[in-house]
This record gives structure tokens, sequence and C-alpha cells, in this order.
């Protein structure tokens, strides 16, 4: 039998690998799973999206221009104005879904070989971008104790080599919650240009930010035209995950004629998808208030909630609709399996994400899961509950 | 500025990239341009495909499974038994169009450095992803003279070495549309056996075989279970390329569940295409009859119509809608690029894929271009017309 290639064996799993199966035999059994641990929201999609697909009008769904269909690239020109980022067309490349994007920022800004520099705790699937690109990710640790805020810009400094060829956030941060501040952007434009190097950021959740606290693109950020690389989608925004619709938006003209090359090699970004994403552009500001209230309210129960469980800490997220929370456990590993496979109250069990898939440095996120908050406040309060009741009866709970 | 990857300077770009503004200034001059140079389809997509789509109940788009709708995989179980092959669900994993099917494969079955050998001409986008994955391509040359068949199969050994991990065919063949006999694939088998090598097999044109020739599928040849990859794409068949639906199968367990890791990192592929794909798998035989005979009656009338030129010379494809065709010129490169620019006959033109693009060897292809039979029997007669007139009127013709 001819052998795996060494990537594919490198691949990291899905870091909810172990669950999944714990979770269909739960269910098999009749109990409810609330699952807090993935990024689907229950929220809607716009209706003028489905409706602009209900209401297509073509007799053959043929490809799209490679970089996108121009009538949605030039509605998101005026999209990403409404944030204060001024852009072109040209500078949009339309993907299939972020992980395209990032895949395309991957192939045209590194060489196998070269190192990112990423703060963890980070989405996991970088890692298998990293993987399959053959690029080295190299981790520093954003703390718990400090809010998960950037670290130490010396921390980067040190792990800077001539290998090192970019550095990658994501604005507001999926799994922590945290929004960069403009203080905390300007030192990585400091660092970026100084080191000449690519500055990636992942902004999807852009329009998740509470308390008034304002999201600052690092497409904004003075100098960095030839530097930044901005990864998004529309996902999360409108709760439409399924349609695979992204961008890759730079104005570095290099990077973008080579990610073109990336793209006419898969032809087209999925044209059903593009209908919606484009008519999504179109949804009524009430649409973003609904969804934008709705997490605000949903972060509030779930963080006053966490916080009030004996051990459980939970900071205020002040961005997208995750939070890294600390438990009162050895393993969170083993708890997350436990409390789908061993545990029930009332009939009901939760599903949440062990937190040391979101860490690339060994032994870190043992005692930390990330919990989505997409789920409505009254079945948030349920889980709460179910928690709680688990790490009373959990066995393998920290002793403090 | 930092610098461009060395992949993403290598990726081969379009090889029409050099025609397309000169398409577009001809448009913009009111000429008339007949598309012979791509795989779009002007057939209109099954009205299932689309009512499906009009109707579609949802009000969240949302992920589906990574390896896709497990209700479209028991569909393409039933359609791929129609044609003889016996697979399960298990064994499919929906890709983003064909194209991610080929990026799962490569990036799963080899490593960066790795050598597959693949029968030029083939379809220019290989070698794109070829780079992105850092595999090494062997080409090996079908000849015009003989039909385009399968190279003998010591030209195969005398490329093989340590490095060699796959062999690569396209059938029927994009861009020659040869179809490989049982005896030709038998030989493959044994020397794909007996180097324990991978055969990738691209099958999306599988339903495009005409005079009765039947298709044989990789994955019914014996022994090869661990073998055989296939690639499959529903965009041909059911000419609906924008909906961006593929199919990678293999019985090798390994390579699906690598497969797999690289589609979870990428969430799950175009809900909407989707279901697209799966309601067109319902379309009526006569959609699939009257797509198969109007393909038929285009082959006849442009292989007659192109032999009719002089000096022009067309074999009978076989199979796909396409044939490399010889035309009486020393630079198909340029007279391409002349016909579009600085040629027109009653206003009309036309664009054809120059031949070079689809070798990888150099200097080869520059008296052939590929001719997709994608429109109606009267544009082809038209477009006929306008290149024997070209022919006479160009100043680069060959010396016979």
């Amino acid at each position: 039998m001819p052998s795996i290639s060494k990537r594919g064996v490198d691949m990291p799993p899905s870091p909810i690998r172990k669950l999944v199966p714990i979770a269909d035999e739960a269910k098999a059994r009749g109990v409810k799973v609330y699952h807090l641990n993935i990024g689907q929201p229950d929220i809607h999609t716009p209706e003028v999206a489905i409706d602009a697909v209900k209401n297509i009008d073509r007799n053959i769904l043929e490809y799209s221009h490679s970089a996108g269909l121009l009538e949605y690239r030039k509605k998101l020109t005026q999209y990403y104005k409404k944030f204060g980022i001024d852009i072109n067309t040209d500078d949009i490349m339309v993907t299939t879904g972020g992980s395209e994007a990032f895949m395309f920022a991957f192939f045209c800004c590194f060489n196998p070989g070269d190192e990112i520099i990423i703060p963890e705790p980070f989405y996991a699937n970088y890692s298998g971008f990293a993987t399959a690109t053959g690029i080295n990710i190299k981790p520093i640790t954003s703390k718990f104790e400090d809010g998960f805020s950037l670290p130490p810009i010396e921390e980067f400094e040190k792990l800077i080599t001539s290998k090192t060829k970019g550095i990658f956030i994501c604005n507001p941060n999926n799994p922590t919650g945290y929004l960069y501040s403009q203080e905390e952007l300007n030192q990585l434009r400091e660092i970026v240009l100084k080191n000449d190097l690519y500055l990636l950021s992942d902004e999807v959740y852009r329009e998740f930010c509470y308390d008034d606290y304002d999201h600052i693109s690092a497409l904004n950020l003075e100098g960095l035209e030839d530097n930044v690389v901005l990864i998004d989608s529309v996902s999360k925004r409108y709760s439409e995950c399924g349609i695979r619709i992204g961008a890759l938006v730079s104005r570095n003209k290099q990077v973008i004629a080579s990610a073109m090359k990336f793209a006419q090699a898969r032809l087209s970004p999925p044209l059903l998808g593009q209908i919606a994403a484009c008519a999504s552009l179109e949804a009524a500001d009430d649409y973003s208030e609904m969804v934008y209230n709705e997490y605000l309210g949903r972060r509030n129960v779930l963080v006053e909630g966490l916080n009030k469980i004996p051990g459980v800490r939970s900071l205020v997220p002040k961005g997208a609709f995750y939070t890294m929370t600390k438990l009162p456990v050895e393993d969170s590993d083993h708890f997350c399996q436990w409390i789908l496979g061993e545990f029930q109250y009332e009939n009901q069990t939760v599903m949440m994400a062990p937190g040391s898939g979101f860490y690339s440095s060994r032994y870190l996120g043992k005692d930390e899961v990330r919990i989505a908050y997409v789920l409505n406040e009254d079945d948030l309060k349920k889980a709460l509950i179910v928690i709680e009741k688990a790490l009373e009866a959990y066995p393998g709970k920290k002793t403090l």
C-alpha cells in the first residue's frame, strides 16, 4: 500500500474529534446536548439573503470571475467604507470561506520552513493551514491573568529569527474574545515594519465588539500598506457559515497578483454563496442590531452565570462570541469527555471545546474550555446549570 | 516590502492570461468573440437543480458535514452504481469543486519533492496544484500521431525513480478527448502495483463518451483498492461549474482519513452547491441524453469542419468536449493573440487556448490549440469560417 504523506499524517485532527462520537452516543440515549463547542450560530440568516437565493434568475450556474463577482466586490468596498476602511475592488479576492483566504495568504506570503508568530490560544485550524503549507507556527502565550491581552512586544522580539516572515493576529479574538487596542496594534506595527514582516489579520468578528469598544482594522495601520493581509468572512456576521464566502484583502499588489494565480487554478469561488453574501450586505441595519444585541445579551448571561459557579472564572469578552473559561479541573479534555459520556442532569448535558486544542505549546489550556455563546439565553441558562451540577459531581476536580 | 513566496512566484499563471485583455478589447470594439477556449458549457443546468435552490426551506445557511451532506453522499453511491462502481458513503469526500479534490489528493498522497508522472498534454491547472503543494510533475508525451493514446509503458518505467509516488491520468481526457482502453488501464495497473504508486484518475467527463466506447473507471481496476484516488465533479455533467461541487473517492481508508483532516480544517463544502448537486442527480435521464446528443452533434460538426480547413487536423475525440487541434502555424500562442487582436471576419473572431499551456515539456504544442465545443452548432460553424479565413490571412503560417 502506498504511504500517506508526512503532512497528511502530521495534519492536526479536529480538537473535538474524540467528543463527537461520545456526543452522538449521548443523543442516541435521548440526552439533550447543548452545543457550546462550535461557531455555528443559531441566529437566522438575513431574509434578504435567503430570498436572493430563492429568486435566482439563471438557467446556467456558471463560473464566476476567479476573484469573485465584480458586483459583490463593489458592494464590499462600500461595506468596508462604513468601517472606515478605504480599499478598491482590485484589493479584494473573494474566497471560498475564510479558510481559503488563509490558505492563499500562507501560499503567497510564506515558503515552507518559514516561521510565523501567533499569540495563543488561537483558532485551532490555523495549525492545519500551517501544516498543509509547511509553515512553522511559533506561539507566544497570552494569559488569562492578563486578560488575554497582547503579550509584551519583547516576547515577540525574542522569537524573531531570519526565518520569521509574519505575525498573525485574530481581532476580535477567537477563542478569547479579546479586542486589541490602538496601542497594542501600534506596537505590532513597529515590529512588523522593523523586521519587514507580513501582518495577517483575521477580522471576521469585526462587527461583534461590545461595551463601546472600537474595532481597529490592521488595514488602517499607517505605513503597513504592503504588509497587511486581511482575512475576512461573512459566515458569522450573517449566520451563513455554509455558503463558504470569505475574502482576502490587501493593498500589496504582489500579494493580490500571486493570490490570483492560486484563485485561477481553482477557477472560481461558489456562485450561489456569492449571491447570498451580496444580498446580505443589503440587510437592513436592524438585522445587524438584532444580532449584536442578541450576542450581547447572551454574553452577559453566560459570563455572569459562569462566574457564579464555584471555581469557574470567565473574563468579559470584548468581542466575538467565545469565552476561554477557567474550570476547576485538572484536565479539561477528560472533563469534556466525561460530561458528555458519563454525566447528565435532568437528561441534559453540554459539549464544550477543551482548551488544549487552542494552544500550540504543550501542557497549556488544561484547565480551560472554549465556550461559544451561540445558543439563546434560555438554553445558555440551562447549560450553565448542567455545568455547575457536573462540576459538583466530577471526580477529577482540581485540588485547590 | 516583504517578499512573495517562491511558490507564489512559481505558480503558473492561466495559459490564456495574455488573451483575456485582447479579447476584452475586441469586444469593446464591437467584435463578436466565439469562446472556444473555456470549459464553461452554454447548456442549461437541470431545472430540478435550479428549482431545488429556489425552493430552499431553511432559515440558517449552516455548515454541512465536513465530508459533505450524508444525503448527497448516499445519492452519489447510487449514481456510481449506475456506472458499475461499487463504493460506500465513507469512501466519498465531497469537495469544493474538482479543484479541491486535487489539492486534497496531492496533500495526502505526496510529500514536497515527490514526483508524479502525467501524460501530456494535460489540464493546465494540474501544474498549479503541483506547484502549490511542492510536487514535481514528470510529463510523458502522448502524441497526436498516436491518437493521443497512452504512451508506451516502457516510457513510464524509464521515468520511475525512488521519488516517484504516483501516476495521474485524466479519462476521458481534457484536452485531447482521448479515452483509455481496458488494455491501457491494465498496463497502468501493473506498473502501479509493481512500484507501489498511487493512481490518481480524473474522471469528471465520465458521461461524455461517444461512438459506443465504454468508460472504464480506475476504481474498477482489480487489486488497486489502496492505490486509486478518483477525482470527480458535477460541473460539466450538469453544466453547473459555478456551484463548486466535486468529490474525492477512494477505498483507501488512510487516504480518506487524512483527507478528512484537511476537510475539517476548511470546515465544509458549499451547502447551496450541494443542494443543487444533490437535486441534479435526480435529473431525468432525458437531460443526460439531451446533453450527450448535443455534444455529439457539436463534436461532429466541429471535427468535420476543422478537417476541411487546409492544413488543419483534428482527431475524432472519443470523450469529453475538447479537441487538441493541429494548425498550420509556427506559434499558436502568437496566432491566438493575433486572431483576437488583429483579425476579424464579418465582425467576428474566436478565442482558443494555445497548445503550449497544456504541455509541461517546453517547445511542445506550438502548432496546437485546444478547442472546446461548448457552443451550439450554428456558432461552431460560424467560428469555423472565422478560423479558415484567419488562417488564409495569417502571416505566420507554417511553411510546409
